[in-house]
Parts: C-alpha cells; structure tokens; sequence
C-alpha cells in the first residue's frame, strides 16, 4: 500500500491525528507539517493556512463517514435485518463512531467549537447529501416491504426526523456513556419508525389550535 | 409592580437583555451594573463576578422555562388535546421560546457557547429537572387514556427520547427557519409517540446482531 503522506487517504489521517491529539488553536503550520511528515514548504504546498487544512480532514472524513454508514445500513439489509436495524446501524456508524473518537480526544470541545465555527457550510453541506442518502435507504426498505410510510408522512420528512433524532441523541444532556450510544440510537429510531406508545382507537384528543 | 432592579425577575430580565444585546466577552462589570440600573457596589453585592451573574440569568430563567413549557402542556391537556399536542406544546416553549429569542441576538452562537462552557453543571441539572417533569406529564396521559406505552418501554426512557427528538430539532442541520420549528418539533414527537411507519406484520426482518 502507498504510504506516502501525499495520499488524500493518508494526509487526512495524519491530519485528524495531529488536530485530535493537539487541538486547533495551539496547532502551527510547522508543527502540523511534522506530524503530516511533510516540510513546511511541502505542506504550504497542499495548503495555504491551518483551517485549510483543518476543513480538508472535515470534508473527507465527513463524506467518508456518510459512505461507510451507508455501506454499514445496505450490509445489515443484504443480512436480512429490519428497517429499525439498517437505520440503526447507519446512524451508529454516521454519527456514533466520530462521537466515539472524538471523545478520546482531549481537544474534543474545542475541536467540535473550531468545526462550527470555520466549517459550517461543509457541515451543512455534508447533511444535506447524507439526509437524501438516508431517503434512497427507506425508500429501499419500502420496496422491500419493511416499511410503510403513514399517511402524510414523506420519505424526505421521513429521514430529516431521524437525523434529527441521531443527532439530538448525539447531544444529550447529560451526556450518553459511549458504550450506550449504540442503545440509545435503537432506542429514538425504533420510536421514530413504529412509535413509543398506542393510542386506543378514537381516544386521541382533538387537536389543539397552537398558541404560537 | 415592584419594578425594583433587586427582585429576582427584574434582575434576571435585565442581565438576560445585557447579554443577548451586548455578548459575554467584551461585557465588564461596570457596564452591566449600567445596563441592570446598579451601581458597580451594588452589582458586586449580587455577584462576585460577570460569570456568576450569566450563570443566575441562565438557571433563573431555565427554571422559569421549564415551568411555562409544562404548564403550556397542562392547559393543551385541559383544552381536550391529545398526547401529541400536550408534548408539542411543552417543547415549543421549553426549548422553541430559548431559540427564538436567542435568534434575534447578535451574540447567539458567543452566548450558546459561554453557557456550555461556563454552565454545563446547571445545564445538566435542568435537562433532569426537566426530564422528570415530561415523565410525570406522560404519566397523566395514560391515566387520561391518550397513550398506552409498547411493551419493554417505560416512561423514563420516552421522556429522554422526546428531549432528545427535541433538542435535535433545535440543532438541526441545516438550521430550521424559526417559522418552522413548532411544525418541526410536532413532526418528530408524533413520530416518537405513535410511530411514522408500519411494518407489515410478520415482514420486520429478524434481529441482525449489532457490529459494535
């Protein structure tokens, strides 16, 4: 295998190492080039600043991530799993392993800070096309007769709800224990899709006009 | 009405419009006195500091939220609604009313940040206070005959997961226009409560053992 740091691979590997392990703010571009194994001047060559260098591993890391969750999602369908399975595994991947590496991190708040602060069009960006990956997957569950949208409900309303859901999950307060995240994902999306509770029939209240 | 810049209320409106209107960083204690009808003695016989005054604004006016945001839920309840709009109701405004008024400051994402930074223990103690009082809420609904919980879910755990669905409706990505967010937030706690698909009976696919 190529090892050369100049690899698009390799560069963002060796860049969320170093932004992991160091933090943004106290990070040089000389100190960033050695943990690359670049000189200054080489890595002046790739980028021109730190937060190049800092969007670069955001975006491939984010579109890595997004292929992997799917490629994880599809691989629990081919085993014969349920929608509740194939989205969870998607989102456990998508959202769960970037928390899960970012909380070994001792920069971890910090670099989650530096990420909104100077990458938010890739942010948004990145969750636009990942919530459309996610409606092609339901729309696969619904080929396959695992799901059935209820009336009013869209594919798009459908997927924007469950990353709404992994992520709010992601964002807890308090924080979820790593080693129950891959539960608590379960937990919102099996919700999501078939529901919590049961309303006896016709005893669901009339609908309230809201006061906002 | 005791208008008085002591009385708790007075006190938290006015730190809370100092903040929102002027950002936690360049405030001083001089100019907040100012800003709260204080002299700078008399600012310093409350707190002993600017960060003791922004943690005050932010638990009064936590707690205040999450007493307007179950009572919003209460008066849904007594008007006849169902358990939908008892949850919507309480989530627009426990988190909805937060959001809209931090939208309309110039400071928003300086003062979202500084309250995870500075805050968090208070943060953690209300998002359980809060937690608590949706289980109670809930509680009420199935005596009322507007819910029934599916078996193997308890009340704690679908209170958690409608703070959480709300919550990540408030961070979603891309942002939701402010308009939209009670719409949002009845979109995901429907889908919570009472599910946005069925399964064909008998076609949920087996339980595929988890990767992680």
């Amino acid at each position: 295998m190529d090892s050369s740091p100049s690899r698009p691979e390799n560069l963002a590997a060796r860049l969320r190492q170093a932004f992991l392990d160091h933090g943004y703010e106290q990070m040089t571009m000389s100190g960033l080039a050695q943990l690359c194994g670049f000189s200054r001047r080489a890595l002046y060559h790739h980028f021109s600043s730190k937060e190049e260098a800092f969007r670069y591993w955001l975006e491939f890391y984010n579109h890595e991530s997004i292929a992997r969750g799917i490629a994880a999602g599809r691989a629990a369908m081919e085993a014969g799993g349920g929608a509740v399975d194939v989205i969870v595994e998607t989102m456990n991947v998508r959202y769960g392993d970037a928390r899960r590496r970012l909380a070994r991190s001792p920069h971890a708040l910090e670099v989650n800070d530096q990420a909104f602060r100077r990458s938010r069009d890739i942010i948004i960006a990145v969750a636009i096309d990942f919530q459309a990956k996610v409606v092609d997957l339901l729309k696969e569950l619904e080929a396959r007769r695992q799901i059935s949208l209820k009336p009013g409900v869209t594919f798009e309303a459908l997927a924007q709800t469950l990353c709404d859901g992994a992520r709010g999950t992601n964002q807890a307060v308090p924080p979820i224990p790593i080693d129950d995240l891959h539960l608590r994902y379960r937990q919102i999306i099996e919700a999501i899709l078939f529901g919590a509770a049961s309303a006896p029939a016709g005893t669901r209240g009339k609908r309230v006009r809201s006061s906002s």
